[in-house]
């Protein structure tokens, strides 16, 4: 049986933009194990409903179904203990943990106030509909209010990056010498942007542009090939 | 020779506040090595000249003298492979090394602004002039107005801690099931506060609290021991 993933894709089917799906599909490329993409959307619950709950990444391998980014992480860490290291052991995970609680809790809400409408503008229309209700209820406010005042968005989502920014100064990756789970954590919320947004995140002397142009060519280039706008 | 670590005190000199000195007196205590302290106050510049710069902590071990509580963490996991790690390898370094900068750079900024005055009240009256003077220079305001509403100041504190709670639910510290360097750098916050200023930093009921706690009792109680004021 082919590794199979779930991806979440708009109108579109060969764009897949969530960002948790691209920490699994880069993880799953550190791995070396290839996985067939299943292209799913916002509003295709139904479709989901064999693995228990309702959102993606869904991972089917073999006769085994893991859903939730970290917990897919952890799955395959074990299960392919001879391919590259995620985390390079316990104490690794345990402070990769932390990364991800940081780039879930604070680098997602400030890049969704700059690209939380780029995403509507790729989405179909049952999508949208969905969509706009469940951001506008979280968000507490409009989509066109969210991103207002693009220019101010942008210089915050660089300001709370500051600390990457410094770790990027004095390493390759957040990894070390080579790209660990972390370096797939943030990626994530680049190619979330770059996916589906037109707008420049990042200057071309910052470090972390630099960071992410090593990254986009990872792993034979599966980020910098995958559909998007240029960065 | 004895090993010795210059800390940083105020009036009393067995009251050592400085959350870098704090880093490298845990770091100290997982690799079970002792130092004797050398108290030092902001204004002791000339008694730091043979290290070739002006700040603790600096350690003396042996011959070697080194500086930087980060440079001090790498330096000891380099020379004293055999004793419990700090860092569970180079990727478990790296991961940290984010860790430090995102304390440095978020944590104590947003820390200061609570206790930044209670460290004027704790050191002596040449260090008092210096101490107005450059961190006015600093935060661009008066001592007196960067702590102003402390009870927003402590709110956003713990905000900008979110991403910890989540993780020490998650797990008993931040380096998994035993202490690491992370936990030490947020401790070494914690530290500071807890060694001058009297006002509660945490809900009862916050994981990090609990997390606080056993940190206070880690290696002997090295933390819970030392001088301050209840937390």
């Amino acid at each position: 049986m082919a590794r199979k993933l779930y991806e979440l894709v708009g109108i579109e089917a060969d764009r897949p933009f969530s960002p948790f799906c691209w920490r699994t599909r880069m993880a799953l490329a550190h791995k070396q194990l290839p996985a067939d993409s299943v292209p799913w959307r916002f509003t295709e619950t139904a479709a989901l409903a064999f693995s228990g709950q309702g959102k993606v990444p869904v991972l089917i391998d073999g006769d085994t179904t893991v859903f939730d980014s970290w917990t897919i992480a952890g799955y395959l860490e074990d299960s392919y203990p001879d391919k590259p290291s995620l985390f390079d052991g316990l104490t690794g995970k345990a402070m990769a943990a932390f990364f991800n609680n940081w780039v879930d809790n604070v680098v997602h809400g400030a890049l969704a106030r700059v690209i939380l409408l780029d995403i509507y503008e790729h989405i179909g229309d049952a999508d949208k509909a969905y969509f706009r209700k469940s951001r506008e209820e979280r968000f507490g406010t409009t989509l066109e209010a969210v991103v207002a005042d693009p220019e101010a968005k942008i210089a915050a989502f660089r300001q709370i990056l500051h600390p990457v920014r410094m770790t990027v100064r004095q390493q390759p990756y957040l990894g070390g010498a080579a790209p660990r789970y972390p370096d797939y954590t943030l990626f994530g919320a680049f190619q979330w942007a770059r996916a589906i947004s037109r707008r420049p995140l990042l200057a071309a002397d910052d470090p972390i542009f630099a960071w992410r142009a090593r990254m986009l060519e990872a792993h034979g280039g599966l980020g910098g090939k995958a559909k998007g706008y240029p960065v």
